[in-house]
């Protein structure tokens, strides 16, 4: 299998061309010294480590999987050895607290660091990426004390993190949580219950493991108002920091899945465990929220690392693998077959593949500036508008991406005809590990009923907002060759959005109805925004990176707007049939 | 996991009282003794042997694959009792002549049978299914002498069949076929080469393999006018049909693959291995390609089998999962909360899935018949009338069918959440294996050229045709509810195909650029015209399968027109943009 170069140029262009990162971090008077050239350094090394350490491991690390032994998780050959030198080479602390000994670079170089972790292995980047999720919960929401104590650890990389939500009876419906917390007599609790899908819940690469827990207090008030957040540790914690005896949790099973086999899908039985508790009672699920915006976001970078390997796995086999000729005839006479690269089919998958992951990463990489605004800017407007923006973006990411992500690496498949089906070139397990991303960290139709339900119609009134906004303005300012569809698009979404607002008054069964249809409708628009984005900066670029990369990106955006764009017609007339068709079948009948 | 019994219910409607077979097999003259209670009481028994015998199968095999040593290959545990048994039942040899011991049922029955087959275990299947395929063949195209040899075994199942068509170096390119086979001066030949992904190459369950081998002889044309066909069996045949020595052909490896792992799939090494000639010199392709209806038929079956079991492991669990309540409220408020089933989401996933295969299933029904037509009518007009119409359908069939069974079975998964992505419930197995039905017996954009390039510009000079008259015939005849959407769905399609075969004059990659769109809009106006007659049929029906089914049906087809046809709008936007967006990118600008 291929361990291909992550696109550091591609990434490049995003970040310094099309949005600008140095304009970005002066505007927010915060990580000033990251230029263009510091930023893309930074991830260019960070490449050249993955490539070396962590690519080589992506598909025997699939095959071998994880083991448990009594409750002894053990993970896959070379990954300990790797995360001890991830952690020293200073890449789990990328943007840390430089007082635990972070490198106290900025959130957006992190983020990029988890695209290229799953770029290279993305059941490996999982182990530094709950860990990451978890020191961010408590930077915002631990006291201070439970601070102290765990975050050094936890910047380092010395000691990981989970989050431990889903229990056999509930997975979206949290409310349901029954795992219980006693409070102990002396400020901690005792927790017991059972965790399931707990990803990292047990594992040899650290030598403590930090679990934050849901779990209800005694007379809690029933469903999601009753749920509060523990920190279970693996092991007690000496004043000292050292680790001290074990504490009443474990793994009772490891899962075995489709895919993404080299992390740890763990059973963790909490048994009177030594908990503490994390903000105030019953907050737990408020808090957790909070967190939401970069797990989601996390999770369709995952999915767009994902669209991107398979895309390039799949570029180089379509300009290597000779078949058949080209339609206008032989392009090169003197092979015994033409390379598959000239079929206008392979290149629509190709195309596709490209046009999903290029402008998927514009779409994520403005969700994580907006991010940064919210952590660091001062004028409180600027940080309402992000906040306004991300709540309505970050389920178009999760849900869109990591959907796209699935067709991108089917595609990836198809491409290589029956060698993608064989495991050797890797392109099946590109598949096989995409397709958690559409269901952990809520699925598509939780991120489509956020989308459509909490946020279209209860927080913003019906209204599209700052997106429809901000691509109006992309229109008014900006002469492209895309103008007038984009518009069009535009002018559907609203007109769409508007019929749901409607319908959803008349039929609580509009909003699910619609809701996949909508999430997916809002990405293709907003995604033919990022590529009306990227074509004008190709046309306007610097040069740095070459003309046929301009090219490319101008030729990809054509591609987009012609063949992929149209896709939002099939989803308004489905949104428009409204909900009966759905709803008058009995479940006797299906 | 769940073995729930296939829908012998689903499948006597289609058979019965959509396509009425009593009436079908009268016309033909033939099977007249097959009223629907037989058919039906045979698919009935034939369920109840592979619900009991292979079901049990499908996970544990998939999870111990196949395996290899030295050049022996094993197959699952339990295969080899069950494929006596199988055999010893005469399922193996269904529609077989009882001159070699077959019970001389119809065809059709053998179709359903391979649908059978697949919906309790995919990878197993293959081993009777090719079978079938090579006794086919060679009942049409083999000498007396060679019948004689190796057709009654073939027929009891005693012995097994391949089908050696793909080199490393040629898929889809067969052109470039490099096996040699030289004259040994008696009559045989001997045949040299390596043959990859051969299905059933080498396994446990029978005392010979009969490989039927496309290669080269001394001074042929190149290209695919040079191609013989050979069959070269695993143990040289005695006169008394004993098998006798060893051949010069042996599996080198076999390959590990996404899915279909019960399935063993083979590199053959043909070494100067003894072969005879089928058919005449040179015709091997023109005798491989007559078979090529009813093997992409069977893999179209494939794949709306995989549909039909996803989805019913779907609905089983929508059923029971509590999850969340209803949009209008608790359904049960007694319960913790309410079964998924109850959300609109999960309906538009599972409706999704029954469309599709309960659709499909009468496509490919219909499909059956004209093979049945083609083989045993006595009017010429009417064998040439269902040659064209399966001219057209087959790749339909093919490239559709198995393209919306990837679709289904990623809804199955996702209907399960999380848990769809683990072993446990199976669901995660049924995307695996279904993936593989786009790839063999000709990729997607394989069957999407053979239809727009080869069938519809090349010989029906750009007309529909029949299809279109049946539909048109039926919309006139019948008075439906979806009458209007169905006229405007033909209509479209017909000025598309006139787009089509206009720009094609123009352009040669304006073929292959709208291919696939073509192939699945075509698809998708064919399954609207099934669902229609569905409708149609449950409206007037017998009522033996009582109110609930057919109401369902009813409700269904109101489902696809409203959520699935307007898919179509996509694929013309697409195809009307034409070929520019995909050929002006360079190879190096991608």
């Amino acid at each position: 299998m291929a361990n291909l170069p992550a696109p550091i140029k591609d990434i490049q262009f995003i970040a310094d061309e099309v949005l600008d990162l140095t304009g970005h971090y002066q505007k927010l008077g915060v990580h000033e010294e990251l230029d263009a050239e510091t930023f893309v350094t930074v991830l260019d090394e960070a490449s050249k480590f993955l490539h070396e350490y962590v690519g080589p491991l992506n598909n025997p690390a699939d095959a071998q999987g994880c083991r448990i032994e009594g409750n002894i998780v053990t993970t896959p050959d070379g990954f300990k050895e790797l995360y001890k030198n991830y952690c020293e080479s200073g890449w789990s602390s990328l943007d840390g607290d430089p007082e635990y000994g972070g490198q106290g670079l900025s959130y957006w170089l992190q983020l990029i660091l988890g695209e290229l972790n799953t770029y290279y292995c993305p059941g490996w980047s999982n182990y530094p990426g709950l860990t990451h999720g978890a020191r961010e919960l408590l930077d915002h929401f631990a006291s201070e004390e439970l601070q102290a104590k765990v975050l050094p650890k936890l910047t380092t990389g010395e000691w990981s993190g989970t989050m431990c939500l889903t229990e056999p009876q509930c997975g979206t419906d949290l409310g349901m949580v029954a795992t219980a917390a006693k409070p102990a007599g002396d400020g901690s609790y005792r927790v017991s219950g059972t965790k399931i899908f707990i990803t990292s819940g047990e594992h040899d690469l650290t030598e403590n493991i930090i679990h934050l827990v849901l779990a209800r207090l005694p007379d809690a008030p029933e469903g999601t108002k009753g749920i509060s957040l523990f920190l279970v540790p693996k092991f007690l914690i000496n004043d000292d920091l050292s680790v001290g005896e074990r504490n009443g949790v474990a793994a009772a099973s490891i899962e075995h899945k489709m895919g993404l086999n080299s992390s740890a899908t763990c059973v963790m039985n909490f048994d009177d465990a030594k908990g503490y508790l994390i903000g105030e009672p019953n907050q737990g699920l408020r808090i957790m929220f909070t967190m939401m915006n970069g797990a989601r976001l996390n999770t369709g970078i995952q999915g767009l690392a994902a669209t991107q390997a398979s895309f390039q796995n799949a570029l180089a086999y379509a300009k290597e693998r000779l078949q058949m000729r080209a339609p206008e005839g032989p392009k090169y006479p003197n092979k015994p077959a033409d390379p598959i690269i000239v079929h206008p089919d392979v290149r629509r998958m190709l195309l596709t593949q490209k046009a999903f992951a290029e402008g998927n990463r514009a779409m994520a990489y403005f969700a994580g500036q907006q991010l940064e605004v919210i952590k660091h800017s001062k004028d409180a407007e600027e940080v309402k508008r992000a906040e306004q923006i991300l709540a309505f973006l970050i389920p178009i990411i999760k849900g869109f991406i990591t959907e796209t992500a699935l067709e991108a690496t089917t595609h990836g498949i198809q491409i290589y005809g029956g060698h993608g089906y064989i495991k050797e070139h890797g392109q099946e397990q590109w598949y096989r590990d995409a397709r958690i991303f559409t269901l952990y960290e809520g699925t598509t139709g939780i991120q489509a009923l956020d989308l459509t339900g909490r946020k279209l119609l209860q927080i913003q009134k019906g209204q599209i907002g700052h997106m429809a906004d901000i691509i109006q303005d992309f229109i008014n300012q900006h002469d492209t060759p895309y103008n007038k569809q984009l518009q069009k698009a535009l002018d559907d979404w609203q007109d769409i959005t508007a019929f749901i607002t409607r319908s959803a008054t008349k039929d609580p069964n509009e909003v699910g109805s619609a809701s996949v249809d909508y999430l997916m409708l809002s990405g293709y628009v907003v995604l033919a925004y990022f590529w009306a984005r990227l074509h004008n900066s190709a046309e306007h670029s610097k040069g740095q990176l070459g003309a046929e990369f301009y090219a490319g990106k101008q030729k990809t955006a054509a591609f987009y707007f012609a063949k992929i764009l149209p896709r939002i017609e099939s989803h308004q007339a489905s949104i428009r049939s409204g909900a009966d068709s759905l709803m008058d079948i009995q479940a006797s009948e299906f």
